[in-house]
C-alpha cells in the first residue's frame, strides 16, 4: 500500500465539513461570511488533508494565471536551452511557472500544444523557432497566430514578428556576420564558402544576403552557393565540407551557419589531413558548444543569452501586466564575436 | 494602441451578461440549467471575447490539473534536456502539460519551486539531478520530500527513491560500468585512473564502486584515487588529465564520469602531443556528445533516453490517475555501449 492519499478536492473538504464549496472558498480566501463554527471546521480538514488553497480558483478572480507557455522545436538543442534557462530564472523569480512544450517543427502538433496552452488559460507565450521562421508563410498560420496574440500576448524570438502582430526579439545577425567578415578580413582570408542552414529559413536566408552584403564591402570573394545539404547538424557540415574539399582550390575559409556545422566541417578537414586555421579557416554561430568541445576552439557568435533570456522575459512581462503601455515592437540583441583557434 | 485585448474573465462575461458568475460557469460547461435567453447571450458573448472555458475552473471539480512539475538543476545539460523532450512528448500526447524549472541546485530555490508548483496544483512532480542525488540527505529535506509526496506523487530520478519513500526511475550504472570494464578489458588496457564527478554525488560514488569492484573481477589496476577536482564539465576533464600526464608511467586508459570530461581530458591528451586511443584510452558517460561532436568520436554509453522519457512519464501517469494500483517501486533503465574511436 502507498502512504500517497488521492487529491482532496475543495469539494471533499465542503462534504466532509457538510457546507457548500463557496463556504470553503470564503474560508480559505478570507473573503466573504463564514460561521466561527464552520471556519474552525473547514482549517481543522485543511490542515488534515494538507490542501493548498488553489490558485486556478484565485485565477478565476483575478484573470490572470501566472503561467506562461513557452514553445521550441526542441529542447535538446542547446540554443534554445540556454535561453529558456535564462527566461525561467526570471519568470519563476516573479512569480510565473512557465509550461515549456516541444512542436518538433510540425505544425499540427504546435497547433494542438498552442490550443493546449489557452486551455491551460497561460497569460502570454513565447514562440521560439520553428514555423515563425519559415520564409513562405502560410496565410492560414500567420491568421492562427494573430488570433492567438489576441487571446494571450506572444512573444515571438523570430525575424517574422511584425508579420503576425506580435513582439518579437531576435539576434542582431547583420551584426553577427558582419563581425566574422571583419575578422576575416583581418585574418587576409580570401575565398570564403558559407554552408549549412536552410533556405526555407529567414534567419538562415538572412545571414547569407547580409554575409554576401558584407563581403563585398571587404572585397572578399564569398561563395554561398556550395551548400548542398540543407540542414544545422553536424552531419550536413561535414557533407558539405568534404564536398567543398573535393574543389581545387578549395576556400581558405569556412563560414558555417551555427556551431553544431562547423564541428562537422572541422572532422571533415581534421580526415583530410589538413591543418585548421593554418589550411582552412572556420568560423561557428551561436557559441552553443563553449570553448571545451571541440580540440581546436571555434570562433563563433556570442548570442547574449543572459540578456536575450531576461529580455524576451521583459517583453512578456510588460505585455502582460500592462496592457495599456504595451506598444508592438521587435528589439534586437547584440551578438558578440567570439575569437577561438580555428581562424 | 495595441489590438491585443485586456483578458476577459468568467466575472466580465457575467457582468455584461447580467447574471451571476455560476450562471455563466454552468452555460459553459452544460452542467445545471440555464435560461435559452441566457445561454444565447453568455454563447455570444464567449464568441465576441474569444473567451475559452476555463480549466482551471473544471479542475475544481475534477481536483485534476493535468499539469506536472519537472524540476532540473540546468536545461542546459543535454542530459536532461534529452530526457525532459521524451517525457514531454508523452506527456502532451496524454494532455497533460510539463511546468520546467530549473533549480541551479540551490536548496532554497528548489523549495521555492516546489512550493510553487504545489500552488499551480499541479497532478504530479518529477525531480531529476541535484539534491535528491546528494549522498549525505539532510533529514529536513527528507521530510520535505515526503511531505510533497504526500501532496502529490513524486518521481524521483535517483537511486536514493526509496529514501524519500518516493517512485524512482534511474539508469543502471552498474551494468554501464560493467560495459565500460568488460571493453576495456577486451582492448587490453591494465592500468586505468577514473576521473571526474563528486563524492557528495550519489551517481559519482556508486559509479566509483562499481568499476572498482567489477575491475577486480578483470584483474585490472583501477586507480580511482586520482580525482584532484570534482565536477562534471570540461575543465575537470582537463586539468585533471594534465595531472595524470605528469605522473609516469600515466595510466593507458581514463574512465570518464560523463562525456563532458572525456571531452575535456581528449583535449589535456592532443595538447601534450598523444594519441587517443594508442597512448590512451579514453571512455564517456551518457552519449550527450553525439558521434560528430569531437574529431575522435568517444567510446561511451547510451542511457537510452527514448525509455528513459517514456518511462519517467509512464510511472508518474499510473501514479496521478491510478493511485489505488500504485506501488512505491524503483525502476532501471538499461544502458548501452557505444563503442567510438577512444578505446
Amino acid at each position: 500500500m502507498s502512504d500517497i492519499k488521492k487529491r482532496v478536492t475543495i469539494y471533499d473538504i465542503a462534504k466532509e465539513a457538510g457546507v457548500s464549496s463557496a463556504t470553503v472558498s470564503r474560508a480559505i480566501s478570507g473573503n466573504g461570511y463564514v460561521s466561527e463554527k464552520n471556519k474552525k471546521n473547514i482549517e481543522a480538514l485543511v490542515k488534515k488533508y494538507n490542501f493548498k488553497p488553489n490558485t486556478f480558483a484565485r485565477n478565476l478572480q483575478s484573470g490572470f494565471s501566472k503561467t506562461i507557455g513557452y514553445v521550441v522545436p526542441h529542447i535538446g538543442n542547446m540554443y534554445f536551452a540556454s535561453v529558456y534557462y535564462e527566461f525561467e530564472k526570471w519568470a519563476s523569480l516573479n512569480g510565473y511557472m512557465t509550461i515549456l512544450v516541444n512542436s518538433k517543427n510540425e505544425r499540427q502538433l504546435e497547433s494542438k500544444l498552442l490550443r493546449s496552452l489557452l486551455e491551460k488559460h497561460v497569460d502570454g507565450i513565447v514562440i521560439m523557432g520553428g514555423r515563425v521562421d519559415e520564409v513562405n508563410l502560410e496565410k492560414r498560420y500567420i491568421k492562427e497566430i494573430k488570433e492567438l496574440n489576441k487571446t494571450v500576448p506572444c512573444v515571438l524570438c523570430s525575424e517574422k514578428a511584425e508579420d503576425f502582430g506580435c513582439c518579437g526579439i531576435h539576434v542582431d545577425d547583420e551584426i553577427g556576420m558582419r563581425l566574422i567578415i571583419e575578422h576575416l578580413a583581418s585574418r587576409n582570408y580570401k575565398n570564403i564558402a558559407m554552408i549549412g542552414g536552410g533556405n526555407t529559413f529567414v534567419p538562415s536566408a538572412l545571414k547569407r544576403q547580409y554575409a554576401v552584403k558584407i563581403a563585398k564591402e571587404y572585397s572578399i570573394n564569398l561563395d554561398v552557393s556550395k551548400m548542398v545539404h540543407s540542414g544545422f547538424g553536424y552531419e550536413v557540415g561535414y557533407m558539405d565540407m568534404k564536398l567543398l574539399l573535393e574543389e581545387k582550390p578549395y576556400p581558405d575559409a569556412v563560414i558555417c551557419i551555427n556551431d553544431y556545422v562547423a564541428i562537422g566541417a572541422m572532422k571533415a578537414i581534421h580526415e583530410a589531413g589538413l591543418k585548421i586555421p593554418d589550411d582552412i579557416g572556420i568560423t561557428g554561430y551561436d557559441n552553443v558548444a563553449e570553448s571545451y568541445l571541440t580540440t581546436t576552439k571555434i570562433t563563433t557568435i556570442s548570442s547574449n543569452y543572459h540578456k536575450y533570456g531576461k529580455a524576451v522575459y521583459d517583453c512578456l512581462q510588460g505585455l502582460i501586466e500592462k496592457p495599456n503601455e504595451r506598444k508592438r515592437e521587435t528589439m534586437l540583441i547584440k551578438p558578440e564575436l567570439i575569437v577561438g583557434e580555428s581562424t
